[in-house]
């Protein structure tokens, strides 16, 4: 236990400020601050030394130094039961600082608010950080409190213990502060990467904020959380259960997806992190139906993410089946009665979700990769038509459709498409023909083709050789999209003009694993 | 350009500081320092005005307060342009600092050789990062060099430019030094969240060290690289080709199962990171061939990871086709020699790759889902039996083998396995019912079947109809392994005692998407 005689204040962020001093007066705890707390302090009516005062040391350079003083330092780090520093302190008429309640200039808020470079870099704080990072080193003796909301466990623990604080509570709030200095200067060292372009810096720092812990990881018997880079979570949730680590998993997957489609038209079913369905359609029933159809067994369970708002009609026709998740870019009123007469319905409104600061990082073992999203989008500048019989206009859209949703689906992936839907998918296969023979037996299964001349593939990277282009070839497929690339291209296209099938190179690879 | 006329130098690496000093005597720049380092710097030959003579202050608290003092921090924070800056120091008697050559206590290594809570909290060093941290704010005005291997880069620019420095070499030491500061403090959060057993802290930080920059992502028009959280790799690389981004990935995913198998005799065949191949085996040829015979087609171009020393013959064996990456705890002298004769194969010894330290996140967006890693092994305790026919001990160990299995293969996940190696694997399908197909149909392709009372198979989550498990059994499956806990688990019991087949329950659930 360790009683608070004195204590430093130094806050950018000024709420709750009344309702700390007050308790800190009850505990007839000295106050030492600077300039704007100090202002604030006495303008709510509390006594405050300056440290001006203090340390006998004007504020100088504008602000810029103020606390970064022996005397302040020595107080706040000296050990207690140390002779030789108790020593030190008295010779040098220092005394000891208890507790520090520092908040950092808004770097990251600053960052959000303004373009302009030197007002950003002014607000990195120096002396702030140097006092918090003093404090928790020296939790034995010390305590630093970081951000308001801790004000309340700080009373708390005052009340508790008449003036004191107790070790484990000292302990917690260090552990809280060097989070803090470390996400701080995380942010300033990712605004700096960012400003020189420097995507991979010798020190990489990945942040986030905690958004929630869940009930468990991808099993059970694992822990897990969601972090957020941003304050909170740009998603929504106005219905059902609490999300799990797969519920967010599936979703993001499904989203990534949405996202990419043309606005206000498309439908994206996702079941295990690969989706089953994904239809783009102006009429927002038809696009649902037409995802849905794709593998309605699968979707059975699954999570459907829509890029529109969705209304009372479809909200109907959504409820015919067991969904977990609902995904739309908002709800009209009735949409959402209705979708709430299911209570256990997970209904996420991803409006406010957008595709910037997209980190891609994979952990393995004690590494990570990182790489930068694959962002490209597959567009009609890109292909080469490389067999004798040319697609049509609409033939090449569903081959464009086709590519652009072969990069969301785990490598190798094969997409059969029908009227910029889905109509089968083959995922995750090590084997090119394995994923060819899936996608097939999903059509199959599930299609009725009465024109065989309507159906088209992609396959994210090139064929090795002929075999995964003539099953598809064999099931009715019209019309093959692929990056290109394979010493047998030249037999592939050989193989695709004896079949009169449209074979496109698209000149760009999608591996996603 | 910024004539430097005055350094701080304080630090704790004191490699190659007489080049440095060497060279800051021949720009006449005047030296300020303390404690260790101004012993050093004297030691060697050069002078140096000591800290505490310049600030007229003692050094105190057995160095805990050194630096943090208005005249050093106000000489390195003033900006030089700003009048009120000038007057500020002018009426002080402070001078510029213009260059600061700091490193830290060194709390990374002391964390790696003590276990000493009090030794390794008095390595936490304040002064140091504050020092940083004020020259790189004010990089339009000081340098800050924050570790050895930047001196060279420093003499460079010394001499390009007669003793001064460039903006753009300030701004990207700058840049480093708050990399510095935030992976420093990281270090220490984390340790204390260790400490406390707080795996998910307010704000989370990963941070790693920059091991190589790959030539492109998973696809070529991504950029990226790789990270470790230690100084280097735990792989070594011995040959063949520079690692691409997907021969990291999949060479990773193998070594995950590699460790999870018995040692000396595992081998795993890797192919878009999904196992192709499986076996443990005492004969180190025999574990490679059977693993092979899973899916030889697949496996074509993958990855190989033995968990043993590969020796001479199974040298000879393994070049017999052709595999990207070779990965094996170590290489006899004869062994090497001969997978050398292929330029391009890459053959990484993992000998000193351990399991500790597993980061398990998950990127989405502008979030990060973290959880704990699936370590559960599955033993002989775990189970239940639940059919009428029990299995025989040797049904039961490759009933365990193929569970553990699947645990590492891509959700759905159905593993069929004869003699502890793998003989289909179907894997990252939405639907279970179309895992097993894919399981079965591998095995059907590549395995002759003699004995249908010897397959066994393995599911990573339960069967939510029969239909899954009446597939398995037509195909000649006689035992099942799988988690349970679906509200068919009754009629799955029934069906499975009405054909005579081994029902296991694991209760344990392997999700891995």
């Amino acid at each position: 236990m360790k009683k608070i005689k004195r204590a430093i204040i130094s806050v950018s962020d000024k709420s709750n400020l009344k309702k700390i001093l007050r308790n800190l007066k009850k505990f007839k705890i000295k106050l030492i601050s600077s300039g704007g707390t100090y202002k604030e302090i006495t303008r709510l009516g509390f006594n405050c030394e300056k440290i001006s005062n203090y340390t006998n040391t004007a504020e100088i350079l504008n602000g810029r130094v103020k606390t970064l003083h022996p005397k302040v330092h020595a107080g706040i780090l000296s050990k207690r039961k140390d002779k030789s520093h108790i020593k030190d302190l008295r010779k040098n008429n220092f005394n000891e600082i208890d507790l520090v309640i520092v908040n950092f200039y808004p770097f990251e808020k600053n960052l959000e608010t303004s373009k302009n470079h030197e007002k950003i870099i002014e607000n990195i704080d120096i002396g702030g950080p140097t006092m918090v990072r003093a404090a928790a080193k020296n939790y034995n003796d010390v305590t630093v409190i970081t951000n308001p909301q801790q004000y309340d466990n700080l009373i708390n623990e005052l009340n508790k213990f008449n003036g004191k604080t107790s070790l484990r509570f000292r302990q917690e709030m260090s552990e809280n502060a060097f989070g803090e200095t470390a996400f701080y200067d995380s942010v300033i060292a990712n605004y700096f990467t960012k400003v020189t372009c420097n995507e991979f810096p010798k020190k990489k720092l990945i942040f986030g904020n905690l958004v929630d812990k869940l009930r468990y990881g991808e099993n059970p018997h694992q822990e897990a959380a969601i972090y957020s880079i941003k304050k909170k979570l740009s998603l929504n949730q106005i219905g059902g259960k609490k999300l799990s680590y797969n519920n967010y998993n599936d979703i993001f997957s499904a989203l990534l997806i949405s996202k990419s489609l043309p606005k206000g038209k498309g439908t994206v079913i996702v079941k295990h992190t690969n989706p089953c369905g994904i239809s783009i359609n102006n009429n927002k029933i038809k696009s649902y139906r037409l995802a849905l159809s794709c593998d309605p067994i699968s979707a059975f369970g699954g999570v459907v993410s829509f890029n529109f708002k969705i209304n009372e009609s479809l909200a109907k026709e959504i409820n015919k089946m067991f969904l977990e998740v609902v995904v739309a870019n908002g709800f009209e009123k009735k949409a959402l009665k209705v979708l709430k007469n299911k209570k256990n319905l997970r209904i996420i409104n991803a409006n406010n979700l957008n595709k910037e600061n997209i980190i891609n990082i994979k952990s393995n073992f004690d590494t990570f990769l990182i790489q930068t999203p694959d962002t490209k989008v597959f567009n009609k500048k890109n292909f080469k038509v490389v067999s004798k019989v040319k697609p049509s206009r609409k033939i090449l859209k569903n081959l464009i459709f086709a590519f652009n949703i072969s990069k969301y689906v785990k490598s190798n992936a094969v997409v059969l498409v029908k009227d910029e839907t889905t109509v089968g998918i083959g995922s995750g296969q090590p084997s090119r023909l394995d994923s060819c023979k899936i996608a097939i037996d999903k059509m199959k299964k599930f299609q009725e083709i009465n024109n065989s001349n309507e159906i088209v593939a992609a396959s994210d990277a090139f064929f090795p050789f002929v075999d995964g282009l003539e099953s598809l070839i064999q099931s009715g497929v019209c019309a093959v999209i692929q990056p290109s690339g394979s010493i047998n291209d030249k037999e592939i296209i050989k193989f695709a003009d004896q079949t009169g099938t449209i074979l496109v190179f698209s000149k760009t690879r999608h591996f996603n694993h």
